[in-house]
């Protein structure tokens, strides 16, 4: 808990079940440091969100199972209006309130519905409640996301994070929501530095399915008032640990996955090789279909890495799987099938692609791909 | 049939079942146009053709379930010994005989079964047996791929092609194996033009996974002799129709594929925008699920052009499924549900989006994603 943030979260019938609304409020104003969706169709939240100049701000109001993406400027009237109603009952002023959806792309938000459940939201905010608050943003989620870092600096300080993200998960930017809060005071400029390294870190190297979603946004709140340098480097430190978690928290949580999948490129010529290489890998749906059935297919994965637009020396590559080598020097080292299987019947896999072309190397998280994430997305809206 | 082309098939046993290697002779040498996969790992019968340089050529040697990709030096070593053993039985170079391979990445051909089998296959030619040898490519296929036209120029003349390709399927280069061969004598440069440009229309603009295989080869084997130049334009034309008759029966037999999707791109303000917008909805997992569930999640089509990696202005897209509304002006035109998903239920689906700024244009046909491309794929190798 941080004293002065406080959480509320209710149901207003966006989905059929759970919190879909979830407010969190400050005392005093925080400031912001925003990450976007690097689609061109963008939600309503961030054309407005980028609009409200005026930071600090005072509150956060989210929700799910409506994206208000593909809205038009109806989208962000809707929004307009419920910081109007909500800045009433908070007594700040409209431009202090910023917003983030999440859920099915082309509906208008149910604006009604939200204006009806403002009054409880305001009146059931406590401190305590972040849990419920992360309840509010899940959608294909089984579970809430949530997680805390404390450090010390002239004191001792917080930091909380919230995230969802289940599906639409892309390799670029791979979050849908994300939410972090601490009571640190900093300037936002040497914030916002080590907040988009700590992204480019942890949610920008997990995949699901290797799309990019229309609401992608991470938000990072943090105390207004004189910098506490003593607190800068435990608090990158912490930042970044509370970041990983919660994207691997994401990844573990995506939509259908049996397994996550550590896919680390090395011995590049250069990073970008790497990450060329093993972003193309972790998105080839042949490999993760081998992932979800422990099937040692090392084949798909040089075909993946031969087709990632990218110089590539197949004689030269390595591929190691939980330890084991599969391949070297681009061909198959003998191994005992059933006993790679066993040992990738598991939540958790290593796999290491060797370049041995240089010392520059990349790694990323993806998941296997299962039945359920086609039972899931084949019918999402309905 | 062609006079002087001769085929046969036979079971190696590198396959449980099923013809798995495949011979094609000809009577007086063919020229060949070819065009390979963009993969960097290339298979050993694609670095290996490359240096015959001899054409015109006398025989073409096929295996499936095996494709001799990644396996070093000694799978060259493979084809040469196949090839010298081939020469002898058939009485020409070892020179004139090229290959093509599909199955398994990473494994060495099986030379000694297959060697076996020569004298089998080379008793058994027949000019009536293109079916039996469009058999023995099939991998995951779950029916051969024949087709064939026929046109006039000085005299009637025939292209016959046969094709294999299920999964794997990419958007750039979309095939394991197509071969065509026609008795109509041309130029092999004037050949090749048409070639390439017939298929970029036709197995370059169909996915099903958008995986690039180590093995894609399509090779086209014209009659050599005095060119007849006024069979050219019918020839290019039955060319053209028979390629893409072709590509489509792959799409149509993609892994899973309980439908096939037309996208049409229009509107656009040039063909490489419309082409990248295309391109990115047909490899869309959460798209083709969608398709897979006739569910009419347009946001998902709008979500995947806006990460084409090219400019789009998401408040001019219009949406049209099966000639029917979706969006308008990037935001949605009220729809009967249950009406577009009866609609949605059919094998074959026509998508448009407009993107109403510009005259360009691009169609690419794409599989929905079903729990079979799962199940086919989960243990392939098995």
């Amino acid at each position: 808990m941080i004293s002065g943030i406080q959480f509320a979260a209710a149901s207003s019938g966006i989905k059929p079940s759970g919190p879909d609304v979830g407010l969190a409020v400050f005392r005093e104003g925080m400031h912001v440091s925003s990450l976007y969706t690097r689609n061109r169709v963008k939600a309503a939240h961030i054309i407005y969100n980028k609009k409200m100049t005026a930071n600090p701000v005072r509150a956060l109001l989210v929700n799910s199972g409506c994206a208000n993406a593909c809205t038009g400027k109806e989208g962000i009237e809707d929004l307009q209006l419920l910081a109007e109603r909500l800045a009433k009952l908070l007594h700040v002023n409209p431009e202090e309130i910023i917003f983030a959806s999440t859920g099915v792309i082309g509906k208008r938000l149910p604006v009604d519905k939200m204006l009806g459940i403002l009054s409880v939201l305001t009146k059931n905010l406590k401190e305590g409640n972040l849990e419920l608050f992360a309840r509010s943003i899940m959608t294909t989620d089984t579970h809430q996301k949530v997680a805390q870092e404390i450090f010390e600096g002239k004191k001792n300080y917080t930091i909380m994070g919230v995230a969802k993200g289940s599906g639409m998960i892309n390799p670029l930017f791979a979050t849908m929501l994300a939410f972090l809060f601490t009571d640190y005071p900093s300037s936002p400029q040497a914030v916002r530095k080590e907040f988009l390294f700590a992204a480019r870190e942890s949610f920008e190297r997990i995949t699901v399915d290797g799309e990019c979603s229309t609401n992608d946004t991470i938000l990072l709140f943090t105390k207004k008032g004189s910098p506490d340098t003593k607190g800068m480097k435990p608090f990158c430190e912490k930042l970044s640990t509370l970041m990983k978690k919660l994207s691997l928290m994401v990844v573990h949580d995506g939509e259908g996955a049996t397994r996550v999948i550590h896919i680390m490129v090395n011995g590049a010529k250069n990073q970008k090789i790497a990450e060329k290489i093993a972003r193309r890998i972790s998105i080839s749906p042949l490999t993760k279909t081998a992932f979800f059935g422990c099937d040692p297919n090392w084949g798909r994965i040089m075909a993946a890495a031969g087709d990632a637009d990218t110089p590539l020396n197949p004689s030269r590559v390595e591929i190691i799987m939980q330890g084991k080598v599969l391949a070297r020097e681009g061909k198959e080292i003998p191994f005992d099938e059933g006993h790679i299987k066993n040992m990738m019947n598991k939540k958790e896999i290593d796999l290491i692609v060797n370049l041995h072309s240089g010392n520059a190397s990349f790694d990323i998280y993806t998941t296997d791909l299962t039945y359920d994430y086609i039972k899931i997305n084949a019918s999402y809206r309905s």
